[in-house]
């Protein structure tokens, strides 16, 4: 019999399929992009073909946009929205519309070209997740943004580009999107009544029952969620409660680092190298000050939402926000579990 | 300069990219799905490779279930959700849960080997409709269940098989799926403020405007919505206010058989047959008994939005639920308009 799942925080449901159940070695599917490649522009060495870093991590003794870095951050060569320019919101009749102000940066992960991050050494994952702090940390300065989102796009599935050099994106965004505004209402409303964390609440009862867990190491859980959109979906969260992904300490990050690695890392051995997406979900910028309310801190929790992208999303799932997930996240997490990392 | 622009009815942002767009004629791109053809278990003489169908168009004279029929409507061999069986709501710690308890039907549109509904006739189209109509009206008559969604999946990429035979589906669900809930919610909060259906004023702007639309024929109109979250995506609304698709009378479903055909036509020829999705928007099931509000059948105004799957839905998108949509409505519908259907 199949079941209908409800996700805890917003709310939407999920059939978890039995009759489509594959096995999970069925989804092991190698994506099948064989597209020559291009010289790399975010190889060592290749500084001038991007536009000037806006961040790296190098010794003092280089200069900029020359080579010696470790890690890079770029604004984006053709960027979604636009960096300069006032916001302007205006209607258009009865539509509301706004300029396309924001910004968006290309996080160049290493020197070295490695296309997936599951290849990096946990070590510089770390750095990877201190770089994407910091940069929230200064986009939140600017008046104009409500919120940064970080997200990674591996494989042409996930929408990957063509150029194999590991990278995430940093989008930030004059309205808060709306997707988070769910989830932080969500994450509100069971606090109302509990007075508890959902998150925290969904932490507790996973490592209790086990069956979704992935890995619980150093602080970190990484689980396959009860009503999971997609196969082998994995969600890492941190144990002790947080609404903000920037007060992670270097501890923490290194940690967080070396949970990542193996997470990515069993994803890759275990179904062959698959697309992937990863976000970032944290709180919004300067939340005590532009409406949000005072529990925030309390009710919401950051954590890493990993989709790897092995089946397409049909008709269904557009025209009613209601998802079909041919495993169950118990199968998920079960092969997870039993993967070498 | 890329723009925001806001959906009317639920508040979606979307960004219109300028840097990375393209001309309307890039988005060319023929799918690639070469697998050979199994034998059809959707053709004429086939019959006895389906479940025993559920409805039929065919002469008085012929037995169910054998040849002779023209369009033909059958449960899925392999449904996401079982009609056997009681609802049985239950929690599982902090979740909830229910049986997988729905219908999903196939809709064989043609005993015809046809794969694109483009390539139907117009009053085969029609029939295609009345089918929608009088299936949704029989499974409303199921007290389990609150919504019927009807959907087409055409192309590899937007989730269609591999066998070739122009179908559509049917999902019955015992929940109101949450995006049908956010429009209903947000054209009842326009419908308040203003006392006008959010759709009809979309429909009058846009027919006054032009520069959206793609096709204004038999009381409907094809435009490209001002937020549009794909290339070329195009919304079909009769221009008459109702909120019940199963509303239309034979005339009206004539007219639209003529509308879809042509709109359908553009697309195949003007994009070289893309992969697409299309799910009909309607009002949920005894919407005056199960706790909706009295004035939804003023605010809401069904219809049916057609996405071309031309670009990949990447990380940002999925974290977000902001889209990003490489081409302007105004030029997608300009470009579509040119084309002789």
């Amino acid at each position: 019999m199949p079941e209908l799942r409800k996700d805890p925080v917003i709310g939407r449901w999920v059939i978890i399929s039995t009759e489509r159940a594959r096995r999970p070695d069925q989804f092991n599917v190698k994506s099948e992009d064989t597209s020559p490649e291009k010289p790399c522009p975010f190889c060592e060495g290749a500084e001038s073909q991007t536009p000037p870093e806006v961040y790296a991590v190098r010794p003092r003794n280089t200069p900029a946009n020359a080579p010696g870095w470790d890690l890079r951050v770029v604004p984006s060569i053709a960027p979604f929205l636009r960096v300069e320019g006032e916001l302007d919101r205006r209607g258009k009749g009865l539509y509301d519309m706004m300029n396309g102000v924001g910004a968006h940066e290309m996080i160049v992960e290493t020197n070295q070209h490695i296309a997936n991050m599951a290849d990096l050494s946990s070590d510089q994952i770390a750095k990877v997740l201190k770089c994407y702090s910091d940069r929230i940390i200064d986009l939140e300065k600017d008046q104009r943004f409500k919120y940064a989102c970080i997200f990674k796009n591996y494989g042409k599935d996930a929408g990957g580009s063509q150029i194999k050099h590991s990278r995430s994106q940093l989008i930030a965004t004059p309205v808060t999107p709306k997707r988070i505004k769910e989830e932080l209402t969500g994450s509100k409303q069971y606090y109302d009544y509990h007075e508890r964390c959902v998150f925290c609440d969904v932490i507790r009862q996973e490592i209790a029952t086990k069956d979704r867990v992935v890995l619980d190491l150093d602080g970190f859980v990484a689980i396959s969620p009860f009503a999971a959109r997609f196969p082998f979906e994995i969600w890492i969260l941190p144990k002790k409660h947080c609404c903000d992904f920037t007060c992670q300490d270097s501890e923490s990050l290194k940690n967080l680092g070396k949970v990542m690695k193996i997470v990515l890392s069993k994803l890759k051995k275990g179904l062959n190298d698959p697309p992937y997406n990863y976000v970032i979900h944290t709180a919004p910028f300067r939340r005590e000050k532009i409406g949000y309310w005072k529990t925030l801190d309390q009710d919401f929790h950051w954590h890493i939402e990993i989709m790897p992208r092995l089946t397409r999303v049909a008709g269904f799932e557009w025209g009613t926000g209601f998802y079909i997930c041919p495993l169950s996240p118990e199968e998920g997490a079960k092969f997870l579990r039993g993967v070498e990392a």
